[in-house]
């Protein structure tokens, strides 16, 4: 059988991730144990949460140096040791970037019929991530205004059209023209801010004349601190990433407005969506009936080979994908 | 009858709190309206949030200049046009900094047999506040380790012995070792922390091995940050004040680990007690029943003469005081 390519962490990061983190290597093809089957790897997802595990422990421990990087997919079973994971079966699990993983009885076969790249984003870890961090976190009321952050990025075009779903006014911020366009074109968004071109502060007084009721928090930062000071009373901030900062060497200052969180009785809350799996069927249920009645879309950004995953990362600080990054091996 | 005497609001204040904040006026004494009463002012309660209305609007309008401070206090009718009001009758209300007022049945009869000082402090806005800033915003858990800084205050000492009564480990953080001595040895709490002596972030780690589960912020600032890094999974941070940073001109740099909530899965939330005050008598026959058993104390800080009002307020900023504050015009 061929050799396992993989790609490993060569050091960690410090600042921004570049190609010198990453190395190559060839690994054996690993045999499966008794129960367990081999598979090949054929979708990765790229998550930012990937930079984290690259740094330091965090809610998982640091990837080890000459690890491959740890990263959620899709295993396609090409030899089998269990009967319950013939050969051919497609897997959820976390295979790391390398060509082939062993899997197990306790990863989640996808059903026949659903397309990979659905399988990955919206009912994956970015759809639960979406829907439970907006409607357990957030809890939204109808008529409520919802701003969301990294707005056009994958959890976050789908919590606004969820938002959407629920009644409530949705804002997104985002990085460009064209994705602001996407989302109040063609997600419904009521109104979308570019953060390099808008005066954030502005725009959100602008649009939200009656306080922010949630906001989806995917970016930290100058942004947090504006939406601290545009909340409700009983705003609620849902933290859900903090990509502005995972770059930065040293730790950033807060929000220098976070005490107004007493006079606007306001919560700010972070999650982590490895909590909601164990529910991830009836998050699952409600997103394939939006999807099924055309009310929600989703948007993926596939790059093709195992070399090209370090680049698909990096584009996710940079800003320019839209939609979820999957690479596929 | 005598004039009025009333301190007034001078300037705002830029900074520290200081006498050039204050002017003293003789005004006349106020002629109750049909159903109203006229009070004299028998005690005022000092509160850190004056400094707060002093400066700006926040959650009521900022105080207007030459008007009498605004004071939360007991006032007794001397004088009335509502036989629901009779003379003698001894009512909290918000009279503000001066000799006489006017009350009205929507503030709220003093019954006989409660101490002034027990009503103005456990049973009055200090006992509200710690009784739903722990109970509702915190829900302690029995066994939960919570941390409370500003312990030895009014709020603080009465939200560490009540976390003490629900079953948690209690560890408070105050300015002195008397204030710390107070705390362990004559309220019960399970170790405390000198601020201004100790290392607050090693003592924290050292008193809090599996983290804090409940951090009741009374002060914001560094301790604020030190908090969030000790925090344990699922902790709650209950934001009831921010006393280090009333007094700083400029907007102070925000925890710089906030993020860290993410992981953390981590909670702040803001609250002011004037939204729980129609549940009050709910936290009042919990408090009563604790005091009358002999496991809830409290200690307040009387300065005598209206014009001790200024400094009495200045001392919740310097932290000389310890328990609840109370001038006595």
């Amino acid at each position: 059988m061929t050799d396992n390519r993989q790609i490993t962490l060569a050091k960690r990061p410090e600042g921004s991730v570049d190609e010198s983190c990453f190395a190559e290597k060839q690994a054996a093809v690993p045999a499966p144990a008794p129960s367990e089957a081999l598979g090949k790897v054929e979708w990765l997802s790229i998550d930012p949460t990937i930079r984290m595990w690259m740094a330091m422990d965090t809610y998982l421990p640091a990837i080890e140096i000459g690890a491959p990087i740890r990263s959620a997919g899709l295993v396609r079973v090409v030899e089998s040791e269990n009967p319950k994971l013939p050969v051919g079966t497609l897997v959820f699990s976390t295979p790391g970037w390398q060509e082939y993983s062993i899997v197990s009885e306790r990863d989640q076969v996808v059903p026949e019929g659903v397309d990979p790249t659905a399988a990955l984003s919206i009912f994956g870890i970015t759809g639960i991530t979406a829907y439970y961090g907006l409607l357990d976190i957030g809890r939204p009321q109808e008529g409520d205004t919802v701003v969301v952050s990294g707005a056009a990025g994958s959890t976050g075009s789908i919590v606004g059209q969820i938002a959407k779903i629920k009644g409530c006014r949705v804002i997104g911020i985002a990085g460009t023209d064209e994705k602001c366009a996407w989302l109040t074109d063609e997600l419904g968004f009521d109104a979308a801010i570019n953060y390099r071109a808008d005066n954030v502060g502005k725009a959100l007084r602008d649009h939200c004349p009656n306080g922010i009721d949630i906001y989806f928090d995917n970016v930290g930062g100058d942004i947090l601190e504006m939406a601290i000071a545009n909340l409700a009373l009983h705003g609620r901030i849902v933290m859900c990433g903090a990509i502005s900062q995972y770059n930065d060497d040293a730790p950033t200052a807060g929000p220098r407005n976070l005490s107004a969180l007493i006079s606007k009785r306001g919560r700010i809350e972070g999650f982590i969506v490895l909590d909601y799996l164990k529910r991830s069927g009836e998050a699952i249920q409600d997103l394939a009936t939006w999807l099924m009645e055309g009310r929600l879309t989703y948007k993926v950004d596939v790059m093709d080979g195992l070399d090209s995953a370090p680049e698909a990362l990096m584009k996710l600080f940079s800003g320019s994908n839209t939609g979820k990054m999957i690479v596929r091996p």
